[in-house]
């Protein structure tokens, strides 16, 4: 239990974990980004995550192909000339080259999902630190060689699973830890988008290459959130995910990848359950929920209402859980991954925030350093498992033989 | 769209389907009940039903084996010793043999599941009404007899599937119906339960009888409530499910049958999704939703919540359609399933009710009965399709051969 | 805490209260109703409630002064012609007239407001138990007479404010008498409606009726709905409000009445707050609700999801009590008026069952019969505390003593 | 409706108001901060906002009086020491001495209430544009002479109303003035809080300055959070409010100012309603909300899920509008508000950032300067408007005159 919560903290009270965390930083860590440019979406949220706490300065980028575009992107940031790169081989070579109270820490990487596993590797051999937009690559076989490399440096790598920055997903794993919904036996994960329910790729350039293998992989769907879902599932159970029966649908006329799909599965500890994710559940936004059950009682977290957990312990009503600063029940976990009072909500962007935090604090402290691995952050085991995952949806289901027949009686 | 919804009706105001109701009744419809003693709860249930709209008269009855427990019942209940039997053979024979205009019309059976079909057949024959609380029996060889026996009588067979009383339920249907989402692709359906968490049949009777197979049938939560989702699917999307990859599971130690599962699932025109089912669901009560896709938009219910349904059509904000006399947009099918104006929720007991009062149109009106089907009320097709699809969930989790091992790699 | 709540009570389990309500009884209660008629919806309402539990038989009534009405509704529920009376004075005469064991016992009066008292006057005299649709009167005048002829006989009388039937108010008052708020500071209740948003008098007889002063009284949204919201605070606070200071408008030209309006309160106990209720919130169902807050914690309830309250203690999660039998932490008296296992919902009519149960068990009882009050029941006091708070908001409503005016400093 | 609203934007889709907000800055803006030390809170809470979207860049500082915290809250977060001040009037004569593409543009005033007018009238005259947090300042006489000054000068001013910056009341604003609602009849506001509950003020340096007169003003609760729920209120209905008749009080011994009220208030335009505000509501934590009522329809927007808007047309299904990039029926004011496609939920802070933006793009843009008023920011304007309810909150409690004694009746 946090020391905080036995206190009175509350709204334009002092928050200790906040001072701390701003009183062990003495300078900006300065960051280097690969893409980002002008309409590349993905890169202004990672801006916006690491902006908010003021732990990082950026410095460097090359932020797209496009010499335009790359110099107005460097402008709008306020990012020099000199340190505006034509493209991330250039930016790795010539920021190794500058002095080491100079040149860029932590690279992180925007790219669409085919370079990750490249540049990486790079940015790594370079001597920089490594935070990734997710997948971490587009097949296992890459994803492992980027692990053996990780396994042979000091370098850190951080992989934006950003769900994983909810304080209140913290919760539920603590509360899943902590014994208070006894030995688990179900687990249900699901996310359903609706924004594929057309055929977006002919005009929407995000979901041309999200639906396109050569760029996002063999998977689309499942690529794209089914990972998100599972990894969800795991690290709130803290378990593994050891086997699935599932099957993938794609809707769309010469679609290239599955929208949609869903399977059974089974975890290592003994839990069992369904993970459904689509992207042509219609009228969808980005539902994300997870329910866990166990011999002494249940929880439930949804994405779009992040700041509550329910649980429900047998034989009393039912609690509510509630993210912020001095709120009743929470563990240390999530009160550190929290900035206000409860009441005033926290969202998806400072997720990605505690995500950069953490590593950031991880770039300061040497000791952690010598095990690839910024405490809190989701990391290369992370990126395996989702291609994992993958790999494994994609066998099951061209699999018919466990499927049967159910009688047409009663519909004649 | 029904006449209703441009009137002013609300809250005291004429509700005119209340007044057709009621008006076109003339004579109270004589009912005979079959179980139903103290201690035998869903007998209450089924009473409450069929009391809240006064279309019912409870004659006679057979309610407990045990004469002491009859009598009492009777007493309680208002019904005279004359017509109070010691067991079901001598109310079906001893009724019968009275003047028609006093012998009971209907009989409804609330017994354990085993007796469904023998009294049922036995009813029918004797040239009764048969009211049934579900399942419809206990395997679809013996149901598919009841179905012959039906199709050579014009009596009619009404089985209690109660959430198919709902208004808001026949509001869903009417929504996939009319093409407001599209083609359909998506189903999800989900009844998670909390109250065979721990081992309740060693104290719980009723626990304890539908954890037997010789009373329950083949299948436990399956049986239980599995069919209610699959029904409860079936009917929303008034489309047939034809397929499924199912796996059950039993939780407790010496139970007998399963408690939990789940399957994905196909229909014949072409939908796919996943239906759950479980109580082992700690702190759940009856949770079931629905939630169905098409290629226009998507509507979500809720059994807990059941006065709403939410429709997200694409491109706009998302929609709450709300139960009631008066309110807008409700199809005739659900204004006529309510009793009262919006904001005044009615419940489980009147979805039960509905179906009690359409079995009495039916009752009433001669030409109906030549179908042995009562508009408006599950019917032996029911109970064959619940038969056949525990049948499929039994088989199909007997076989493990679609499951992919999902590789352990980032978990070492 | 209810013997209940530590049972394995369940779906389908014994449910021992429900069992002695119905063996308690031996005999149904003869019930006459006054109004009711065709188009009269309120009488529709209270057969649907007086049903649900069979402890009532509707015997007679003078449902219309207008004999065609009055012979079809006989008719459609089955009261025989002789007792189907073409007055009220006609009917409480004859049927005074009858033997002890045939003649009726309750007489239910669904009239239009001014005929409240002159029937329950009259009823009382004639030796009849009286249960009233609310408001007991249009004026204090009446009432207190009304109340002075009770006091002086031993005939029951009821008041239909049916909010008070819901189990999860009295949890609610439960939670405040037992101390689970402390000491209670304040109440906020509200009760928006929207069904006379316009000019619904010209062609809604309902509407016609509640804003004529000469059928209606002295207030239209206060009377009509105010009252409601006034009782329930009075009854979940256990306390009565003493003062007010409100204002009352009227929005829609030529109405004669009040339609909307506002106070601050004070109680007797100290407490403070907010009462609101208004028939112009354009889209508002019956969305009643109240909230009470301690110095040890708060609690919510909601009219239009009744099974639910929700409880905030300080420094701890704040928790869901759920209506049902066999949920946990319910008081006696909330799991009493429950009729089946949490998760299915009852709602608006199993309310005001609950009230004609507690009516039908009081007119059972010999020993209760001396107070004029049947316990659980609201009566004549009820009836006097919603005149005393209409007196109260026209007086106040007339001064404009304490208003003070902004300062239009930042708007010019 | 927005451009946007008919584009195909999605998660990872290009953003337009993105690129042109990111696009048309050219350099970040020199901030300094006065207040905001460690234990301080809302600095933090300012510097996470104005860091957000990296429009901000904090070269000096004046944080504590106290040197050692004054140091090393410049040290933890990058500012120079030669730019970190003693006092506000040190660093405002420093920083005016400093050549102009040096010294600081903005300064945001995070102090105590009553040195928010004094540094805001130095700053001013030094040359600065002022952020302040809220309230403008301890009295209407001071506010009225800021304004007089501001009214002389070019020099920006903006006041931290932060709930203003949300794109739903945005959105809210925006279906009041586009007519959604009809004419507008009645408005509730309330802002229940729990933290006061207590007698805080003995061990919370936060609760004791806000309950201490001489530096928070002459009301508690109203000053506090009345202020931010009477400003809703004027913001939403785009109307001022012009009477209010209402009380205070105080729950806790010694306490020095209210801790809870109520009014009810009319408007400008005719609308009416009520006001509430209270920080004794035991369990709740932030619960803003807002309904409005018109003729044609109501709306309902609650701060702590502050990406919905509930739309109640008459005679329709009731409707949410939900905020994001790429959502449907969203004004463009929203639009410009969002960062992320709707179902990723932005907060509070996103709010305040969203005040930050536009005041950074009014610095840059010389044309708005002339009007001391950054668009889109709450000004001085709303300060006054803030004063001028506290003062006529504190007039109108002192009255008793309006209130009515609720008679005894029935309770004795």
């Amino acid at each position: 239990m946090s020391k905080l919560d036995t206190d009175n903290v509350y709204w334009l009270s002092t928050a200790p974990q906040q001072e701390l965390r701003s009183m062990a930083k003495m300078q900006k860590i300065r960051l280097g980004m690969i893409g980002g440019g002008e309409g590349a979406f993905i890169g202004a949220v990672h801006r916006n995550a690491f902006g908010l706490d003021g732990q990082y300065d950026l410095v460097c980028g090359a932020f797209s192909r496009d010499p335009s575009n790359n110099e107005s992107t460097a402008d709008s940031l306020g990012v020099e000339h000199s340190r505006t790169y034509a493209s991330w081989e250039d930016m790795l070579e010539k920021e190794a080259a500058l002095p080491e109270q100079q040149r860029m820490q932590v690279v992180s990487i925007v790219t669409p999902n085919h370079l990750h596993v490249p540049i990486s590797v790079a940015a790594i051999k370079a001597g920089f630190h490594v935070f990734c937009e997710k997948p971490a690559g587009v097949g296992l076989g890459e994803v492992k060689d980027l692990q053996d490399l990780l396994h042979s440096t000091d370098r850190l790598y951080g992989l934006a699973h950003t769900y994983l920055g909810y304080p209140m997903v913290w919760q539920a794993r603590h509360m899943v830890q902590s014994g208070m919904l006894g030995n688990i036996r179900k687990v249900f994960v699901e996310y359903p988008q609706g924004w594929l329910s057309a055929n977006e790729e002919t005009h929407n350039k995000q979901a041309k290459w999200r639906t396109d293998p050569s760029l996002a992989g063999g998977s689309g769907c499942m690529g794209d959130i089914g990972t998100h879902a599972f990894g969800l599932a795991e690290f709130v159970l803290d378990d593994a995910i050891t086997a699935l029966c599932g099957q993938l649908y794609t809707h769309i006329e010469d679609r290239q990848l599955d929208d949609d799909g869903a399977a059974l599965i089974k975890t290592k500890k003994g839990a069992t359950g369904v993970l459904i994710a689509s992207q042509v559940c219609a009228g969808e936004e980005n539902a994300l929920k997870i329910k866990v059950y166990g011999d002494k009682g249940g929880l439930e977290w949804h994405q779009m209402e992040p700041n509550s957990v329910v649980y429900r312990p047998i034989g009393q009503p039912y609690q509510v859980f509630r993210a912020g600063l001095g709120q009743p029940g929470l563990c240390d976990e999530a009160v550190n991954r929290c900035r206000i009072p409860g009441g005033h909500p926290e969202g998806y962007l400072e997720a990605m925030a505690n995500l950069y935090n953490d590593f950031a604090n991880a770039v300061r402290s040497e000791s952690d350093q010598t095990s690839s691995k910024a405490s809190g952050v989701p990391g290369i085991n992370s990126g395996l498992r989702g291609m994992a995952f993958i790999d494994a949806m994609l066998a099951s289901s061209e699999s018919d033989t466990k499927w049967e027949t159910v009688s047409p009686v009663g519909t004649e």
